[in-house]
């Protein structure tokens, strides 16, 4: 059993609505020292396999086919047995 | 300044529908290997201070009152200079 732990994040010149939120919102709540929010995804996929080589591969496939959008994200991740 | 690395996951007894319906994707490309994916938040808060413990509880308040949701889901999180 594997396990591919993978963030999938906005480039850092694309604006991130989302925490630009959250900061406001900590600001209102008194947390003045917040200087930057960014939110990203965090999958785990477990992977019914041992073959590390492969499943890396596959990892890297998935993430360009079906997780991160090319355009806006960058992605990255590591493999672990579990 | 300092950053925290947040984490925010569903509890493991929590179904994560999002993560069901990626397996399930993935599954109808032809990643037969995959067993099971669980999606998570990743976030990182920049803090416009240098005091370690006392942004440490920021991060703690912060999480409990807007980051998590405590029925549901559990965090952790690092925090790092930068």
């Amino acid at each position: 059993m594997l396990k591919a732990k993978i963030f999938v994040q906005l480039k850092p010149s694309v604006l991130d609505p989302q925490g630009k939120a959250v900061s406001n919102s900590l600001h209102n709540l008194g947390f003045s020292s917040v200087f930057e929010t960014r939110i990203s995804k965090y999958i785990e996929i477990s992977f019914d396999s041992e073959d590390k080589a492969r499943t890396a591969q596959e990892t890297e496939k998935i993430c360009k086919s079906l997780l991160a959008n090319p355009n806006t994200e960058s992605y990255h991740f590591e493999l672990e047995e579990c």
